[in-house]
């Protein structure tokens, strides 16, 4: 019987010499397993209740989109700069090499709101946290962050934690 | 009661000047809206079987990953050059001023398979038409093309029709 990370397709060289790139568009494409990693996703948050789903542009959409509707909860995505029309608050992370800024709508979240947040993959989780501290500006409540992939070595899930995130991630890969 | 097209908000002059630009952040945020989108979007289809739901990068990855996973069906993304790991098919189409090209994986797809193609907005119908030709190229049967906004005045939906598509949208934005 296939895992979740069994449905994971590793690329070598991709985008970049040297790096393992962890393709989970053959997990999504695969009816049972987009539907296995979207139940083990929820599996922490059983009878939770969320008001929001947020997700980081793009492929975590994908995710974010069926999650939010497996909980009947709202879709509010973090985009880069530029890319969401209404008012935005701005949040900046560090790349390898320079900076980039991500964005929330700042009607969004209101305070208090419960929220979720996931994406794909969890590396060195700058994006995660640059989003983590716009929904903390919008006053919403983070009761998880959940992920597909886990890269340890990256030390993302550390970093999270740090931030006194509960980190949820189905499969990681080590040292590969 | 509201309905979908009720939840969405119109940001006049975004991206640029003279465009009124339909924001359906507002109703993929809300709990209620979200879930009607989804309903509404897979009214004519119901009880018929997909095996993949392909949606357009980025917005349509919320819509498409709530609409395969309410499907049981696998998510397929078409997505700008350069963003898909594995080897793709190409194609062009036409922007305001110059090309652009969308790709998609050539295994994303097997001959005969029932394919569902969603987007947030039908404008033009570029980007979908030539998402059309990826997924027959690849041998994929698309039983309908569904949107949530319909912008009749940009021809869109003659464009797809033309191409033998039944195309299905939950609103329609005109003159406007």
């Amino acid at each position: 019987m296939k895992t979740v990370r069994d449905y994971i397709r590793t690329i070598p060289d991709f985008p970049e010499k040297g790096v393992m790139f962890r393709d989970v568009t053959t997990l999504f494409g695969n009816a049972r397993g987009f539907r296995m990693a979207v139940d083990q996703l929820l599996h922490p948050y059983a009878g939770l209740r969320f008001d929001k789903v947020v997700a980081l542009d793009a492929r975590g959409f994908i995710l974010g989109g069926a999650v939010a509707h497996q909980l009947s909860a709202g879709f509010v995505p973090i985009r880069k700069k530029g890319k969401l029309p209404f008012a935005t608050l701005e949040e900046e992370y560090q790349l390898e090499y320079g900076q980039a800024v991500v964005e929330i709508h700042e009607d969004a979240i209101e305070p208090g709101e419960k929220v979720l947040l996931v994406d794909d993959l969890l590396a060195t989780g700058g994006t995660a946290a640059a989003g983590i501290r716009l929904i903390e500006r919008l006053g919403g409540e983070i009761i998880g962050c959940a992920f597909i992939i886990d890269l340890p070595d990256l030390g993302g899930r550390a970093r999270l934690e740090e931030l006194g995130m509960s980190v949820h991630a189905l499969c990681s890969f080590e040292g590969e």
